[in-house]
Parts: structure tokens; sequence; C-alpha cells
């Protein structure tokens, strides 16, 4: 189950079910043999990384709880086309009821994974690490995340609720960064840490002296980056931003700075091909 | 609202913002100057498709029903970038807790309504119609096919509830072609359709027989589906599917097909970049 | 299960459930003796056909899943005053609490199924096939349709979203019946049909010639209805509706006419008498 | 809005509404002429007694709160042929969506409250009143009891939950009617009641030295029935229960008794016809 | 389970989960180790009366339906300093992110029985019986009315639904008190009773004439409340309230009055120390 | 409205309005004058902190958005008996229906400000602050949270879910300090911070070599926390817990440890006494 509460993933996995199943299956419900028990075995049709298999046991499991899951591969594992993925047993009618449900997560999740990956290997012999960000599908936020650090990487906060952010929109309605900072910090839980974006050197000596934790380095160029990742030391946690690319990615971990946040892993991830067949 | 019923957007809407507020935006509920009121403005910055403009009043309406929402261009029509669309002004409150989630849809919509008008447009002079899938993100499946309508294509079924379909492995539980479609057909509502998915001529005219109103050409090479397609006619709807590209959409559509279902115009699109900035 | 779907089920019913409960049963919950196991049968009280099963074994497994249901009698099957439906066996708590719930949809259910077998053995000759409408008890549908289809009847669409129909109060707001259909058609998914409502021959034609997949022949004397199903023939299915009672249904279904549809096999059907008793 | 209280109304006509809109009402979202403002007046079809205007209001507000409302008839007045109930006036999203909701609803309870009058007119001159019982349809409870008050009954219970009742088979779990008693008057609300079922003479005596509350004097002749109120008199309420038709209504109720019970102005009552149409 | 209906109460803890959990645990769901079998003791570390075992079954079985609990002491049993109360096996995953709900609930609960126990002895011998009122904690009345049970008082009514209740604010928009009883008495399910708040005896005259079935006698000194009950004798239950204390609650109670009603046995409990490790 | 949601807020509201609400207020939905306007103005008998306004507006307006409500006291601010909080004006129905659920939550809310604010004083010229603990009422945590900082003191964690925290239990269970946090620090997003909890000083090395952000020094006598409090001092915030009273609070604080966390500032809150009367 990796790092997913399953009670919380139950809920979300009927959301989606629901979706799809609206009043009813109105095929499977009438099939002739709904009831038989078969067997069939969920197959990558490409190459990537594995993510999804805790809400593939998820789904049929709230279909039927007597439906058995056997993963054939590990989560987060290297796939080629013809991988074997997992094997469901149990009644037709959960099996039918749930395929597409289950493989929508799992060839997203795999997708995000798959692309996650590909950015980490490339910053692995440096000390800074990937993180994603907010820009995530509506409604399968939580699942996106996961398969982000299935992928290697870090998750940066979840929302809106574990984590102050006061990027430039904040600090246009504030007035200033410090009096944003001030405000701000005062009021969290001491546990939460409060991040400032920044876009110069200036912005972000304000946003040091304020106190903040972390600082966003927005769309920096390398030399400046690096400046503020010096500047920054043993202050804030540093984090760069603004379109990394697999062409820039390494550069900019050069810079020495702590984090490295893309939306792209998420937003420009596309499914991995897979199928499930009944045998 | 286009073909957007406004009472089960709000629904969705709802949940989508709970996900990203969870117990509350720790920053912007503790910011100064939270309570005045700010224009911002939404832009694109990269050319496309727009689609989300619906869900982008509501959000901000569900944070606040003072929050006056400004469309500067209109639904469905082509983007550069810079493209302004749309002014909101209202409480800072609503306007940043609303900003993400806003954002996301319409980025993630207006990425699928682009590239499915790409595809349609290379079949404009056929009266052949492209069509989605049921690969769609887990949640958000609504607002996906409405982007896809918005792009210029037709929405397949929305779920599993409102048109039978009967697939490979549903026939293989059912034991033959036939017996499925005699089955399901018997027992659906009349005003559903019943679509049987074929490979070869030979399922076709079993499904035909049988009395399928609509019959999914499976990965046929060109000249078996032009054959299938005539064997078809006046007796049921027929569609192409499998690896449809930009390549070869046209010549499918040559074929003389009804429809042609791309799951890729969904889960292969990646989000049309954009952002909002308080003026 | 027969076409209901379990998951969808499980749901409807916990929500019955809860209108019941409120914040507990708060006699059974007191009551001595309650843990222990206790074995009870219903009975029906009246003639008619038996519908609803599937619920009673949904409700007390809500409950309690140890509850045991074992069926005496066939869904759809005739019952008379004094057959046995189910004999339920399991602690105390959960029978007592679960009785009245599973009795009210077991009665009404086979109310519907009773009166729905009436009228679809009066054209049983006939290709005709009867049908219900929307004008079911708000809360209910859902089963409310599945016993129509025990009755041997047909269902008519599920709700607002399944399938298009255009009826008098549209047409007067889309100014016409072809700029009604030509919309609606353009817009819907490709596999939902589309029904017109028809009052006469001309409005007819205009239906058909706009695309009409059905019609719905309002209120028309038998006559102009064998006329209109002439004229419809091979171009649109055809519904007929407006007061169909045991003495007209025959004569009707002779006009060669698809589809019968009555709201009254649900809105004036009366409860089946039943009683639980334990043993 | 008479008795029902408008924020639990609310909760109730969302749960209808969804059932009908599913997805959305893929008719109306697409109509030309669907942003327009129309009026469409509600008329009776048959006489009878009108229940349902709070809910009428209701759906049509939660669909759009720009919608006005104008009663034409009175909550509880008596309609013929034609009677005008309401005049609906807003935009036809609006109108046209609500419309079946607002109409199944407002004809189910008519029906209810023109059947209960019937009952409740034929014992005006007796003290006794007519009360309903929890046999109602799953998931329309309060409003069909509500139906009841506005045909001048009064209503037993809402549910399990605020009354406490030890019937026959709560008795054969308990082991006698003393012990059940003892032990859910000592645990249940002081300010809850708690009623007995009894059969016969003895039964009613072990109850009333019990200290029921109230006595379910179940399926007693009438000289028993007069017998068993006077032995109830300032002792418990008593309730008269078991097939109660306009036929015997009255003679049971000239045996004193205070209450007379009947499930079958719920569970028999059919539909008061009626329709909307826009002007 | 003593009197708490299980169905209900699972619906609770889910909502108390889901308090704590939010997107998930994201300690345990990483922790080593979290899939081993662990056993914990949950012990008081105070004196006082146990209140809330079910709740703590019910808490670690949604999280894992696998989790054994084995009560080790009473639901109403006295504690003391390391009383041992549950032994709680199951994987680690499920007992640590259960543990501070379920003793967050079983500290709460515990805190109410105890201060109640220690009134309700002090008028142990005298026929009147402690009952809370409606101020309890929002979110948890069900479980704090319980504990009061558990504490040997009684409930008054359970919320704004199943007793009518008149108090001064009532009284003075309906105008008088008879005008107030008369309206409601004749409107409410004819199983529920109803109290009058009155504060001297001219008031309650007026109450006890218009059939007022309790009578709250509020704040009166003692001589008057004497009064007050003889006046109401046979007539109408009584209920004295106004700070009650250990200091005066046997000397209100010897006025004869049949109930005294606290609201500081809930608002003014605070917790009993407990905790839980695992061995 | 503070810090808090007010779309977080609503939802919470309705929660504890349906609570008391149940199948509708019985007393106020029949009362006569429901429908005049009325004002109530809510008052202290008691002094202490007020916190809780904003909850005030929004149980009145979720009734009827009619009700004006106008704050007549600060939030935050020093009530003594007879202080006026609140003026509310509007129909009776909604005036009524809210009254106990508003003054319940203000009254909980207040009464824990109260206290808070009497600790928070006591080392105000301490660079200490007060942190409250996750042992809040299930169900209100939020408010309660909420309520500790209008008293002054700061929030810990708000759940599970924000904030990494390895308590003695989760250190059992992963064999060591060290594992737990290598692996947890590992695997949450790096927004968010991990603390530790540790009972003696070779603790506190190990978990601040492992990378602890926070130590929690759980019990240590005043010697050892000063110990601790230097050793840790520029490697982590420090937390002091165990038995906090009045008492030794300031002795606590001048050991220099950042924070002090103290549960019985909400678990032994008790509510400040209010009442609201229409004029």
């Amino acid at each position: 189950m990796k790092g997913l509460d399953p009670f919380v993933l139950k809920d979300l996995l009927k959301v989606y079910l629901k979706e799809d199943l609206g009043h009813g299956d109105i095929t499977t419900c009438h099939l002739p043999g709904k009831e038989s028990t078969v067997t069939a075995v969920i197959k990558a049709k490409d190459h990537g990384v594995l993510a999804g298999l805790p809400a593939v046991s998820g789904v049929f499991s709230l279909l039927d709880p007597g439906v058995k899951i056997e993963a054939l591969a590990d989560e987060g594992s290297a796939m080629v086309d013809g991988t074997e993925i997992a094997r469901v047993t149990g009644p037709a009618l959960a099996v039918l009821r749930g395929e597409r449900t289950a493989l929508n997560i799992l060839q997203r999740l795999s997708g995000i994974a798959t692309i996650t990956r590909e950015m980490v290997d490339l910053i692995a012999l440096t000390h800074t690490r990937l993180v994603d960000t907010r820009k995530t599908t509506p409604g399968l936020r939580l699942l996106e995340k996961y398969a982000v650090t299935v992928g290697g990487a870090c998750n940066h906060r979840m929302g809106l609720y574990d984590c102050a952010m006061i990027k430039d929109n904040h600090i246009k309605v504030a007035g200033s960064i410090q009096a944003a900072i001030k405000a701000v910090k005062n009021a969290i839980p001491f546990t939460a840490r409060i991040e400032v974006e920044v876009t110069n050197l200036k912005e972000l000596e304000e946003a040091l002296q304020a106190g903040a934790d972390m600082v966003l380095l927005d769309n920096m160029d390398l030399a400046t980056l690096e400046q503020a990742v010096g500047q920054a030391r043993e202050k804030a946690l540093t984090e760069a931003s603004g379109n990394i690319t697999p062409q820039n990615i390494l550069a900019v971990a050069k810079t020495g700075v702590d984090y490295i946040s893309s939306g792209s892993i998420i937003h420009h991830a596309v499914w991995l091909d897979m199928n499930m067949k009944i045998l």
C-alpha cells in the first residue's frame, strides 16, 4: 500500500466508480454468465514505470470483497510491452464492472511515474530533489501526487491547507512580502512551514529577513539562481521553478538548489498503454 | 453554459474545491488585505482552443456569490499567447482561493479541446465524426467529455449506464456475441442503444444479425474496414477504433465509417499554459 | 441480482435505512434478547408478482453481514395469500431493525410488478412492448423501474440524462420541432437516441424529417395512431401514450405501434400485502 | 411552508433532482431558447386536495434562485379538473428541468392528501383522529407524512428513533410484554412515549400494568375494541389498527378509541393527475 | 453495544476518522513495520466511569476489519488509575491510525459518565431522575447523550425533531403559552410529547390547561417548585432546571419533581485521563 | 472571519445543524408568528474571552440568508456578565431554529479561548508560545483549534496529515527512532515538518542526528528540559509537554523551550455561560 492511506483511498475510489457506474452497468448486469468466476490479466503495452497497484485492489474489492488480486509486478518497477502487471480472479460481474476504472487509474498513474522517473534520473547524482506542484487534475490529486513519489520525486504541499505559500498575487494583496509573511507566520500552526515566491535577489532578501522557511526562486537565470541559493543557505530551503525541462534540469540542479519543482511531470504526462484480458 | 448542466456542475466543483482547500487556505485566510476587492485577469500563454469558462464562473461563485466574472473570449474560440480569457473581480479572499482550481480545470479542458479540434479539422470535409471514449481521468469525466464537444467532436457514452456495449471480455463471459446481445437487448431501457465490438467480418455479421444498433470495428485495416462499413450500412451505425492518429484519421474516415473514436484526445492531451494575475 | 447493480443498490438502501433509523432504533437497541439469533419468514398475504428480493438481502446485509437470507420464491414468480417469500436468520437486532424497510420495498415493488404483469399479459401476443415513464416516486425510481422489468415490461429512459426527449414545452421554447431536434441531436452523445413528442401527422412528419430516432405519439385516436405508425415505419421507433387502460391497451397494440408507455403501472400501483413473522 | 422545515426539505429535494438529472439534462441543456424567460402554469386535471406547494418552490429555487413561483391555490384546498395551482416564471433552463420532479412530488402528495381527507371527513364528528404508519415509500417518508397532515390526519412516529414501539416480533424476542416494556422504558429519552401492540384484553392488561403510554389495539372486533378502550381509559392512549376502510372507520371511531391508524392512506394512494404547460 | 445503534454509530465514526486522517496519516503510512501485528492496551490513568467501548471497536474495525478488540473492563464500570480497559490486536497501520480518535471518544465519554454518575448517586434514594439537555458539543451529541445513560441518567429529547418544547422565546413569538401549545400540539405526531417552560405558577396553570404533557419549571426556588410539582401532579410530568449543583440537587429532588435537568453533566465534564501503549 | 475558511466552515455548520434539526424542528415549524421578524440579543452571563462569532453568522445565514447579524463585541475581546455579543434580526423561524446550535458553538469556543488566554498571559513575557494538541472533541476540531488561536495560542498540527509525528508507539513499531525518521522523512511532502517525541537526552540526540525538525520533550523535569533545549538549539524546534498547569507553565517556559503544548486548554475547558433572548 506504500504511502497511500487505505481508508482515504477507499473513499476516493467510490467516487470514481460511481462516476462510471451511474445507475448501474446496463451491459454486465444483464450478461449471461455474469455470476461465473473468471480470471483476467492486466498487461502493459508500452514501457514505463508501474504505479497504481493499490487502486487496482481497491476498485475490485469495493465491487466484491471476494475478488482476488495477485500482483505480478512491483509498484515502481519498470515495465516493457507485454509485462504482466496483475491477475484478477473473481465473479465476472465485478471484474467487468471494475475494469475501466482500474485501468484508467493505473494508466494515468503509470504515465506520471514514468515521466517523473525520467526527470529524477537526470539529477540522481546531485543532492537536489524533484518536486511536484498543485497543478494536478481536479479530483485526482492525491493519486497523482502518489504517482510522483512512486516515480522517485517528492511531493510539494498537498493543498492550500498544509503549508503556507505566499505568491505574487498574495504579495500584491498584502502590500509587501514582509506584511504577508508576518501575518501568516503568526497565525498558522507552528508545525507548518511558510514558503515565499521571489523573482529577484532583493525580494529574496526581504523574504529571508521576514523569516520565510522556504523560498521559491521563480524563473531566475542560472547565475542569479546560484547567487540566490548562496544567499539563502542555512536560512531557508530553496526551490527553483519555471519551465524545467529534461534539457535544463541538471544545470538547474548544479546551482545547488534544494528542490526543483515541475508541474509538467503531472500535467504533461500522458497515459501508459495497458489492457486487461479475461483468460 | 453550453451543454453543461449548472446544477450538476456545481456539485462537481465543490468536490474539486474541497480537494484543494482541505481544512482551509492557511495562507489567504490570514493575509492582510484579504477583504479588499481586487481584479484579476486570466490569460493564455500558448495558442489553442478555450474550454472551461462555465467552471471558472462556477468556482468563484461557490467561494463568494459576489465575485463578478467577465468573459473576454468565447468558449471554443482560438487563443494565442497573450489572449485575455476572463476578468475576475471580487474580494481577494475568494479570488486567491479559487485561482488554482479554476486554472487547473481551464488548462486541462483547453488542452483537450485543442487536440480535439486539430483532429476534427482533419476530417471536416467527410461525414465522419470524431468521438471520445471512457478512457478519462477518474473524477473529471463530465468536464473532459464536455471539452471534447467544445473541440468539435462528439461524445460516446458517458458511462456504463447510458448505453450498452459488448466488448471482447463480455463476449468471452457470455459465450457468444449472439447470447450477449440477446440477453442485454431484452433487458435494457428500449431508449438505449447497444453497441458490439467486432474484430472481423464474421463477428460483424453475427452482431448485425443479432440486432446490434452500433458496431465498433476494432483495429481493422482500411480495406476490411471499408468492407465492414458496407456490410453494416442501413443496419447499424459504424465506429472505427484503434490507434487513430493525425496521420491516419483521414484515410479511416474515407472508408465511410460513421464515427471514429479516439481515447488519446483525452488521455494524451496536455495542459494549455495560462495564468491569472491580479492587476 | 437480476439487472440491479449491487454497488448502486447498496447506496440507495443506505439512504432508505437512514430515513427509518434516524439516530437509532430506540426500541430494538434496548430490547432484552436483541443479541439472540432468530429466524423470521416473510409471507405474502395477497396474490401478485414478487419483486424486490435483492433489496431484502441488501437491507439485512447492511445491518449485519452475518444475516442469512434464503429465498423461498423466485423473483418474478406468482404469489398467493400465504406464499412464503424468504427466510431471514440472524441477530434479532438486525432482523427487527431491517424489517420495515425491507417490507416497504418489497411490497411497493411487488405491487408494481403485479399491475405491470397484468398489462403485459394483455398484449403478449402482439409485438408491442409496454414501457414505463419518468412519473416515479421521487427517491425510488431505480427500484420502481426495476420492478417494471420484473413485471415483464421494458424501461423508458432512466432520467433526463440518458436519452433526449423533446416534448411540447421544449418545442415551445425552441420555436419549432426542427430547431429543437437539430440542436439537440448535434450536441448529445451519438450513442443516445432522441425522441420527439408529436400530436398529429403533420408534427410527426416534421420530426421524422428532422431525424428523430423515436416518436411519442401522444393521445392519438386509434385510426390516426395506425396511420402514424405506418408513416414512421423504418424511420423511427414508435411509442403510443395517453390514458392507456386494460380496456384499450390491446386495441392500441394492434395499431402496430412498437411501444406503449404507461405511467400508471407505477403511479397507480398500490402495495401488495405482506408481513414478516419471527418463528 | 406549513410544518415542513425548509432546511431539511432542501436537502431532500436535492436528492430527488439528482435522481432525475444524473449527469445533466441532455435535452434542455442544448435547447435553443433555453436562456429565455418563460411562464408556465401547473394545473389539476382531476379533483382532490392540493399538497406539496413548498416542494414546488423548493425544486425550482434549487435550479435557479431567480425563478418566481406564484401560488394560485392554497395548500390543502380542494381542486377540480382545471384548477390552476401555481404559476412558474423563470429561465426555460430551470423551468423545464424542474418540471417532472416538481410534478412527481405534487401529484404523489396530493394523491395522499385526497384519500386522507376522505377518511378524515368520515370521522369528523367523533373525537377520534386518523393517523398514518411507517408504511411509506422509501426515500419519501417525510413528504408523504407531511401530505397526511395536509389531508387533516395526524402523524404517527416518524421512524424507529422518535417513539418506542413494541410489536409482536419484539415481544417474541424479549420473552414477554413486561420484560420488553421495562427495559425499553428505562433506557429511552424520558420525553419519548412507548407504545405496545396488543391483540387481546389480557395482553392489554399486561401492557398497561407495565406502564405503556400508548396501546395499539390490533385487529380487534368492535366489541373487544370498545372494552379495550374502556380498560385503557386514563391509563394510556389507544390506537386501533387493522384493515381500516371507509366502510368501517366510523364504527371503529365510535368505540371511543383515540386514534385509528391506516397505512393505506399512503400505500394505497394513487397520483392526482396534473400537468404543467408553458404559456 | 448497549443502546447505540451500530449502523448509526458507524457513520459517525467515519466522520471523526476523516477529521483526523485528512488525506492520510503521513507518519504511519510510511513507517517501517506498519504491516506487522501489534497488541496495544488502553489504560485509565485516573478514576472514573468507563463509557465509549463500542466506539473503540467501531473505530478500529473501520480501519481494518481484522483488528481484534478485547474488552478488559465493562462499559459503565468504575475505573482507577491503572485499570486496563481494552486490548487491541491488529496491524500496526490500523492500531496507530485509530489510537487518537478512539481515545478522544473514550476520554470524553468517560468524563461525562463520571460526572453524571456522581450526580445520579446523590439522588439515588429519591424517585427523581437526572436528565441531560441539548447543550452538547456540536457533532458529538449522540455519543455524549449515550455517555449520560452509561452514567445512569436519562436523556431529554435528542434534538428539535423528537419532542416539542415551547420555551420563553417561542412564547414571545407566538403571543401566549396557550396559542403556542394549541398550534404545536395539533400539528406534531401524536406520539410526541410537548413540554412547556414556565417560570411561575400562573404560567404553569396556563400550560397545564392548554394540555402540556411536560412542564419545565425553570429556576424556581424550592418552595415554589414544591408547589408547582403539586399543582402539576397527574396532569403533566415535571422537570426542574437551572443551576443544579451537587450541593442543591438532593433538595431539588425532595420537592418530588420527576426530572432534574442539567446541562453541566455534559458541558462542564472534562476528559478522563487514559493512554494506549503498544506492548 | 479571521483565519477560518468560510467555505469549509459552512460545510461543518451544516453538519451541526442537521444533528439538531433531524427531520425538522417540530416546535418552531408549527408556531404561530414564525414568519414574523424578530430581534434577539446574545449575551454573556459570565466573564471570559469571546470566540465563535463567524459561526454565529454562519448558522443563521444557512437557515435564512436574510437574517442580519450585528456583532456587538469583537472576536477575542474580554466579556463580563451582561456583555452584549451580537444582535440577530430575521424571521422567527430561522432565529429560533438556529439559537441552540449557535450558542453551543459560541459557548464551547469561548470557554476554550478563555482558559487559553489565561495560560498565554502567564508566559507573555517569554518567547515561548503555548500550543494545542490533537486531543480535541471528535467532530469539532477545526473550531476548537480556531478558538485556541483566538485565545492567543498557536495550533499544533491539525491532524495526522499535515505534519509527521513519531511518538513512542511509532518507535516501538519501527524498531528505532532512526529507522522511523529516515523512512518517514524521505516519503512525506518536503514542505511538511517531522517531529519526534523523546523522553531523555539520549533519544534526543538520536532524533537530532536523524534529522528531526522538531522534538517533543515529553515529561522531562525542568533541569533535563533545560539541557535538552540547549542540546537542540539551532538544530530543531523544541516543544515541552506533559501535565502543564498554570502553576508550572512559567517555569517550563523559562527553560527556553520554543513551544509548550497543552491538551487541557481544550479537553479541560468548560462552557462559558450565555443566552439569547428575543426582545
